[in-house]
C-alpha cells in the first residue's frame, strides 16, 4: 500500500503541512517506525521523540506548537485519526466467512440471525439467539435461552452461561466466563450449604470484556455492565453488582457482590471493591486501590483502604520521613530528660 | 406457579404470622422483588428494607421482633428456606440428559458410571473414571487416569489434568484448570530448568470451584483441597497447598507453595500466602491481607504484611494522623529551641 | 522399579556415601518419602528433616556436612539430580501419539511437522506453523498466521490468536490466552472507542506459561516474552511489554503497558507493575509490591508504591511502633505544657 501523504490527509479529514507529495508506505507507533511511515503523536509529552523516529511524517493535533522538519497532518484527534489508517495500512484483517460450521454444535432450538458466523467445536443450545453478523469463534458456548445481539465478536473458549443477556457490538475475549454462578452460601449446622443463584448476567451494547474474565450471575435479577464499558482481562465481577456506563476497568480488578459502579469511572490495575457500596460517577481509583466504603462522585481515591488521594499523599509523605521523625523524637526526649536522663527508647532497649 | 401463603410455610416448615390466604407468585430479593412475590430477611439489619419492598409476604427468622403489616413465615434458617423456595418457584432448571454425546470423545478405556451426562467437544481420557449422574459439559477436558466422583458438575472448558482426584457432589465452573504443572525451576548455569511436577491435585467432597481458578499439582504427592470448601473465581493454588475443610477462599487470592491453610478460614478477595507457612482453623485474613508467616488458629489478621487485625487498627489511626503528628512534632521543637532557634524541618529545608 | 543405591548414583553422576547396596524401590520429597524411598536435600536448612523422614537414602550436594545415618549420594546439583531420577521412578509420563485427531481442524493451509501430535477439537487456522514434535492439545486454538516452533507442548483449551510467533520448546499451560487485543480506547465525544490492536505477540524458545494467563498483542509491533523466562498461572502481561530474558514472573502479577523488565528479574507473587516504565536486570519486586516508576538494576524493592527494601524496613519498623510514637509525643507535649497544660489531643477531644 503506497500513498502520497496529501492523499492520506484527505482520507482523515486533515490539513497537510509541510511536503505533501512525499510517499507513504505504512504506519506505526513512533518508536517503532521505519522509513516511509506515517505515524502520530497523541501527546505533546511525547514530541522529543520526533528528534529521533524515523517516521516519515506524523499526525499532530490542529493548533499544537511542533517544532520538526517532517511533513505533518492537522487533525483534530490524532489517536483516532490513525485508528482509522490502520485500517488502511494495517495487515489485512482476519474475517469469519458467514455460516454455521459443519463441526459446530447449533440446536434447531436456537434462533440465528443472517450473516452470522459460528465456528467449529461452538456449542449454541436450545432457545439461545445470536443476532445479526455476529462471529462466534471456535471453542465458545452459549448457554440456553441466552441473547447475544447483533455485530458481536465472541472470541475462541469464551463460556457464556444460560440466560445471560449480551447487547449488541460487544467483544468478549478468549476464556471468559459469564454468568458461573455467584459465590454464596449459608450454613448449616457449620457447613456451606449453596444458595441457589437464578439471576442473570447482563451486557449491555458496545461493551467489550477482555480474556479470562469472570462475571457471576445474580442471585436473583442481574448483575449489569451498562453500555461503552470496557473491561481487561482477569477481571473479577461477583454476582449484583452494578456497572455504570463508560466506565474503564483495568486488568485483575476484582468487585465484589451487590456493589454498585457509577458512569466514567476508572479501576486502575489490581483495584478491589468490598460489596454492598457504590462508587460515585467520574471517580479514578488508583492502581491496587482497596475500597472499603462508599466513595462520592468526582473523586480520585488511592491506598487501602482507599481515601482522598490528597490526604493519601500527605499522608504518605509523613510516612516515608518515619525513620527521621522517629530520630527528632528521641532528640526531644534526650533533650527534656537533660544530661543523665533516660530516654523512651533507653528503657526499651533494657526491657529486651 | 401460584401458592397461598399457608402452603409455602408448610414446604418450608415455618409458621405463618399473618394472613395466610394470600397468593404468592413469585420469590425474589427484598430490593427486587415484585407484587406477589414472597422475599426474605436474612438479617435484622436489613429490616427498614421491609418498608419499601414490594413484596407480598416475608420470610424471616422465628423469635425476631419485626415490625411490618406484611404477613410473615417464621422458620429458623431464613436464607436456607428461602434456596428450597427458589427451586419452587425461580425458572425451570436447565438439566443435561444422560448419555455421552455423538460429538464428545470418551476413551474406551475410560470407565463411566449409570446416569452420566457427557457433553459435545468434552474429552474423557484412557484410564479416567466418571462417577454416577456426573455431568461433564462441552469442551472440558478430564485427563489420563484422572477420577470424578458422583453427582459432579464440571462446567464448560474445564480442564483436569492426568492423575487428579475429584470427589461427589463437587462443582467446578467454567474454564477452570485443575493439575497444571507446579511452578518449579533448579537453577542450572544460570537457566531455569524445569523440575518435573509428578504429584496430583485431590478434591474432596462438597468442594465447589469458580470460574477460570487454578490449581497446580504437586511435585510430589498432592495438592489438595479438603471437604466442603469453597473456592471463588480466579483464585490461584499452588502445588502442594492442603487446604483445610469447609474454608471459604474469595476471588483472586493466590496462596503459594506447600503453605497449608486450616479448616473454617475465610481467606478475603485478593489475600496472598506466601508459601511453606500454616494458617490456622477458624482464621480470617482480610480483603487484600498479605500473609507472611504462620498465622495461628482462631485470628483475624489483616494488612500487608497481614497483622493482627486490632494491632492494625491501633497502628492505622496512628498512620492517618501523622500530618497532624508532625505538626506536633515540629511545635514541640519550636517550643525547645525557643525564640530564634532552629528547628529540623528549617534545616532539611536549607539542605534541599 | 527396583535399583541399588550404587546403580542410581551412577545415573547422577555422583558419588555413594555409605551403603550403596541398599535397594531403592521409588523417589519422592522428604516429607512425603515412605521406606525404600530415595530423598534429596535442596538446602542445608531442611537437614533437620533428616531424622524425621522415612527415606532410605538422600541424595545432598557434595562438601555439605550432614549428620545421618543413612546413605547418600553426594552430587554438584541435588535438586537437578533429583530431577533427573524423577524420570526414572516417577509415574509413567503420558504421551501424546503424532498425529492430527480426526475431530481435529487443520487447515489445508496449514504447515505442519514432522511428529506432531494435534489433539480432538483442536483448530489450526489458515497460513498457521507448527514445528516439529510440537503437541497441540484438545481444544487448543492456533490463529492464522500464527507459528509455533518445535518440541512445544500447548496444554488443553489454550487460545492462541493470529500472527503470533511462538519459539521452541515452549510450554502453555491450560485456559491461557496469547494475543487478545490490547486494551486501548481513545475518547470520542465522551466515548471510549477502540484502538486497533494490529501488533503481534513474540515468545522466544524455552518460555513456560501458566494456566489461565494473559498476553495482549501490542498496538503496533510487539509483546515480546524473551528466552528462558517462567511465567506462573493467572499473569497478566499487556500489550507492548519486553519481559527479558530468564524472568521469572510469579502468579497473579499484572504488568501495564509499554513497559520493560530486564533479565533475570522476579516479580514475586501479585505484583503490579504501571506502564511505560522499564525495571532493570536482577531486580526483584517482592510480593504484592505496586511498581510506580522506573527501578534500577540489581535492586530489591518491596511496598506500595515499592521502594528499596531497606528503606521500606526502615519506615515499616517506625510504622509498626507508631501508637508508641504517639503516646510519646503526648508525653513530650504534657512536659512541656507543665501542670495544668493543655496538649493537643486534649484539645482535639474537645472539638469532637
Amino acid at each position: 500500500m503506497k500513498k502520497r501523504l496529501r492523499e492520506i490527509a484527505l482520507l482523515i479529514e486533515g490539513e497537510v503541512d509541510g511536503d505533501g507529495d512525499i510517499v507513504i508506505t505504512g504506519a506505526s507507533g513512533i518508536k517503532e517506525a521505519r522509513e516511509g511511515d506515517l505515524t502520530f503523536l497523541a501527546n505533546t509529552k511525547y514530541a522529543h521523540l520526533l528528534a529521533s523516529t524515523k517516521a516519515a511524517a506524523v499526525v499532530v493535533e490542529k493548533g499544537w506548537k511542533i517544532t520538526t522538519d517532517k511533513p505533518l497532518i492537522r487533525v483534530s484527534n490524532p489517536s483516532l485519526a490513525f485508528s482509522m489508517l490502520i485500517e488502511l495500512f494495517g495487515p489485512k484483517k482476519i474475517t469469519f466467512p458467514p455460516g454455521i460450521h459443519k463441526l459446530a454444535l447449533v440446536s434447531k432450538e436456537a434462533k440465528i440471525g443472517t450473516g452470522v458466523s459460528v465456528g467449529p467445536f461452538a456449542v449454541v443450545e436450545e432457545g439461545a439467539e445470536v443476532g445479526d453478523r455476529t462471529v462466534i469463534r471456535s471453542g465458545v458456548y452459549i448457554g440456553h435461552e441466552s441473547r447475544v445481539g447483533s455485530d458481536c465478536h465472541i472470541h475462541p473458549n469464551v463460556t457464556i452461561r444460560e440466560r445471560c443477556v449480551i447487547g449488541s457490538r460487544v467483544i468478549i475475549h478468549g476464556g471468559s466466563v459469564i454468568g458461573s454462578d455467584g459465590f454464596g452460601y449459608v450454613a448449616v449446622e457449620g457447613l456451606h450449604q449453596k444458595i441457589p443463584q437464578i439471576g442473570r448476567v447482563v451486557i449491555e451494547d458496545d461493551v467489550e470484556i477482555g480474556a479470562n474474565v469472570t462475571i457471576d450471575r445474580a442471585r436473583f435479577d442481574k448483575t449489569i455492565i451498562r453500555k461503552g464499558t470496557k473491561i481487561d482481562n482477569l477481571v473479577q465481577i461477583a454476582h449484583n453488582c452494578d456497572i455504570g456506563e463508560n466506565t474503564i476497568v483495568v486488568a485483575q480488578v476484582g468487585i465484589s457482590g451487590s456493589t454498585s459502579i457509577g458512569k466514567n469511572v476508572i479501576l486502575a490495575g489490581q483495584v478491589g471493591v468490598v460489596g454492598h457500596v457504590r462508587i460515585g460517577d467520574n471517580t479514578i481509583i488508583g492502581a491496587k486501590g482497596g475500597v472499603s466504603k462508599n466513595i462520592p462522585s468526582n473523586s480520585y481515591y488511592i491506598g487501602i483502604p482507599a481515601m482522598d488521594a490528597k490526604q493519601f499523599k500527605k499522608i504518605y509523605a509523613a510516612y516515608v520521613r518515619l525513620p527521621a521523625l522517629v530520630a527528632r523524637i528521641k532528640e526531644l526526649e534526650e533533650k527534656l530528660a537533660g544530661p543523665g536522663g533516660q530516654t523512651v527508647e533507653d528503657a526499651e532497649t533494657k526491657n529486651d
